[in-house]
């Protein structure tokens, strides 16, 4: 089968929201009056961003949700998106389960997919996604990480630290009970883009960011931005973790098998949690509730911003906690 | 050198068009009212679209001309682009003359780098790029792929068949005096996309689209979106060959070393070439002219779409040529 039977075959639908969608050399879209686009791209590769063993349908998933969850952090509505795909022979048992796992995930977010590119070569998933942002007297109305001010809560949304427990299973570092694993490599493999928490926090948020690359690292993009610093209580962000109420639950106590500091280590810096990070004043505590709950999203305080360069760790007590925890990066 | 700096160092300038550049979750653009939006992406491999010995600099000029050459081809002026990157290493040896290149195309077509995303992995370049195309009366001025009507001439821009040509020498199939191969090489690795020429065929092409998988195989998209046939005559598309006079110059005539089957093949199926096809009706024939000699672009009339079905090749004296040219499929 030829490249263009291929997409014809797996991406090609009718144009809904697109002027002109897949087949021509480029898409037309129509923006919205009164509105910015935000553009986010992101790129997957095998061996680095996903194991050869992924199931292509929860590949198709995520490949999307990293991107969405970039359009989330802005406060930006999903509108369209276009797909570059190297793969390293046109493999149709691949392509089905690939395709119907991203488009699941596109069509619940009314987002279309309006062209792309395929090609030969190691797989490599490169996705760029449109987003529309309202423009309100003049004032854009997205999301930043520039905007966080000393005296603002510091929340996150979902749960963190479970994607780097699964990789470290699979990795063979520690190990835990089935149920354990199977919760969370879950949320390693199918994350879910908090658009809906994002679109709500328009006007409540003083500045967001989402959690690719661990809470901490993610956090200090929205200091360094913002020109601010930040006190984190560890503990609660620790207590984030899904797996770790279930693994404590199975052993009848949180045991010395699975060191603390490496739970502190997974929840901290992670990576691959794709949750949302902000900040808001005190005075939006309700409005901030109100937004988790219309999006049923559940959020959680986890520090304060403070005019004091630096971020700074707690414990429960209110105790200094040394920083050693670092950002992934991806030639480090 | 961390991810960051690598991206600050090398990609990161001050936003200029887009109302938030490089270092956010999404890049904001503002669309100019009263226009749509072009966009289309491009995926690049190395052993596939370029070989491991290219110059880096050539490269980031040729990864964004593909995708400019796909806004030349529906008319759409350029103004922004994303670049995703896999890179085997962080080597500034290799970054510093590859943004270079990309970014000195970008400047001169005022297409400016608002994001994207650079991981570790087999080297991969995936581009994304934004154009405005007017919309008046509800009307958008694209340039489709599906305007073709029976009667319109049909015509190619620049020369045709040199990068193929290029490519067979470094493959060892062919070889050329070295002043003939540069200029070809030239052409592979630094296609000059056709912007200027896609603006002003605005209003006077009925049809266009850019010449990456082949000539033909590229009319064929246009013959088959428009519902029409066409007649090509292939002496005038092999002359297109830029390689050709001057290769035939030097040996002091056009011999059997390279056979003639190898010039119309590369010229009517060669790919790579980045040029523009399009269609214009013969009562535009002035305005086409007009367009060239506006955008400093030479152009050829090769053909004409006739309604009758199927693309049909003639010779210098109107004989039917037997039609054993396949187009470029990247999983041939």
């Amino acid at each position: 089968m030829g490249e263009f039977d291929l997409i014809e075959r797996h991406f090609k639908r009718p144009a809904r929201r697109a002027a002109l969608g897949i087949g021509d050399d480029c898409a037309l879209l129509q923006p919205a009056p009164g509105t910015q686009w935000a553009i986010s791209s992101d790129m997957l590769v095998e061996g680095h961003h996903f194991l050869s063993t992924v199931d292509p349908f929860k590949l198709g998933h995520k490949a999307l949700a990293v991107n969405l969850s970039d359009l989330a952090a802005c406060g930006a509505k999903p509108v369209a998106f276009t797909l570059a795909l190297a793969l390293p022979r046109a493999d149709e048992a691949w392509l089905a389960p690939f395709s119907k796992g991203l488009l699941a995930l596109a069509d619940h977010h009314r987002c279309e997919l309006v062209g792309g590119d395929t090609t030969q070569g190691p797989l490599n998933i490169c996705i760029t996604v449109f987003g529309e942002v309202p423009v309100v007297g003049g004032r854009s109305q997205a999301l930043l990480r520039s905007g966080a001010r000393a005296g603002d809560d510091i929340y996150v949304s979902g749960t963190v630290g479970d994607a780097r427990l699964a990789l470290e299973v699979f990795r063979g570092t520690v190990s835990v009970p089935a149920p354990v694993f199977d919760a969370a490599r879950l949320r390693m493999e199918q994350p879910t883009p908090r658009v809906a928490l994002g679109l709500a926090l328009r006007g409540v948020a003083t500045s967001a960011i989402d959690i690719s690359d661990g809470l901490l690292g993610d956090l200090g993009h929205i200091l360094k931005q913002s020109g601010v610093g930040a006190t984190v209580e560890v503990a609660t962000v620790v207590n984030l973790i899904a797996a770790l109420a279930s693994y404590t639950g199975s052993r009848g106590s949180f045991d010395a098998e699975i060191p603390a500091q490496d739970w502190q280590r997974w929840a901290l810096s992670g990576g691959d949690d794709y949750e949302l990070l902000f900040t808001a004043p005190v005075a939006h505590r309700a409005a901030v509730a109100q937004a988790a709950e219309q999006s049923q999203t559940p959020v959680t305080r986890i520090g304060q911003i403070e005019a004091h360069r630096g971020l700074r760790l707690v414990d429960a007590q209110g105790q200094a906690v040394a920083n050693n925890f670092t950002s992934f990066d991806h030639f480090a």
